[in-house]
């Protein structure tokens, strides 16, 4: 841990877990635009795959409407795990963290797409917490060729 | 957010983060009468898909006992997620999550029953938290057709 | 709980989860000696399934390096839940939870290994935390026989 960092305090790591909870609730629920809006207005979300980079809420809501039509009609949960969130000098936060997608289709089927490692970026803003940045790697396509 | 409602407080986020790890510890294991024992004398359990409402701890252990044939001897697990905790005017909790539930038979097999969206009601008695109601939408089979 | 356990303060809850965190990413990014360091330098793990007790850093990191084989070229994730933390009057802490790996295959495609149940015991060294042991149950293999 660089000496500019240190572990979020136990409240601000609570506040941490509150604030994905509820972006997750609204991108797995489908309000994509409220989803969005947990960016600040010029947010950068970095896709896996070296698939591009978002930059500003409207793509970011847009990309993340568009993804939907993977699950054909299940129902996603983005499951997080094994999160460590450290405050940078300058007061913001860096939080990395596991992810894992589970679609539930209609028929009761649960399926999981690859695991993922996430790295964001957050700033406080008007007394709550909003996303600078998402970096997702995935655990199938962004890993180097074995030796 | 409601005005009469509030994040709850980091102690209490890790309390009822205690509570329910405590509760699933009961429940997995297959102590379904300690489970019982996490609502309130006359705590409201609402399955899934109408399929009706549990009052009071006796009819609440009975039906979490009922369930466990359908593990065929399989290991349990619940796994929870999202939580938001949210304290009331009144000093209730109320919280939302994301429930999965993973059997491992003997043969050492992994199955995932349908993703759930869990809401409870908690109250402080005695220092200790207890349940006022549970309700279980899952997302295969609570979901309005689609359009 | 006996009388010589509570359960531990919120802020050394968060500690632990950040334990955790970093222990998994360095587990589950092949980082086998880092791994080892956090237990103390004589820390014990047990295995599941009466496979025996490892001593030490050395004969930990090299287990959960060759341990690796079984991915077969995939990447694991662990996934814990359901975590009560309790400190004992020596100032001792005892974990228990679920554990759950993924393992995701470059094709994609998830799998997941027996859930398992993990009980801990940390101690404070140098402002840190150290793993004084580990002792693993696994859902599948320690389970009695039925009735």
């Amino acid at each position: 841990m660089a000496s500019t960092r240190s572990a979020a305090a136990p409240e601000v790591y609570a506040e941490v877990l509150h604030f994905y909870a509820r972006q997750m609730h609204m991108m797995d629920g489908g309000d994509f635009a409220g989803f969005a809006k947990t960016f600040v207005e010029d947010g950068v979300f970095t896709l896996a795959g070296g698939r591009g980079v978002l930059e500003g809420r409207e793509a970011i809501g847009a990309a993340a409407e568009a993804a939907e039509a993977r699950y054909q009609g299940g129902r996603p949960r983005h499951w997080f795990d094994m999160m460590t969130a450290e405050e940078t000098a300058d007061g913001t936060l860096e939080t990395t963290y596991y992810a894992l997608v589970s679609v539930t289709a209609r028929d009761g089927s649960v399926l999981f797409e690859p695991s993922c490692v996430v790295r964001d970026t957050l700033v406080r803003r008007d007394g709550g917490l909003l996303m600078l940045s998402r970096t997702i790697t995935r655990d199938d396509i962004d890993r180097p060729a074995a030796g």
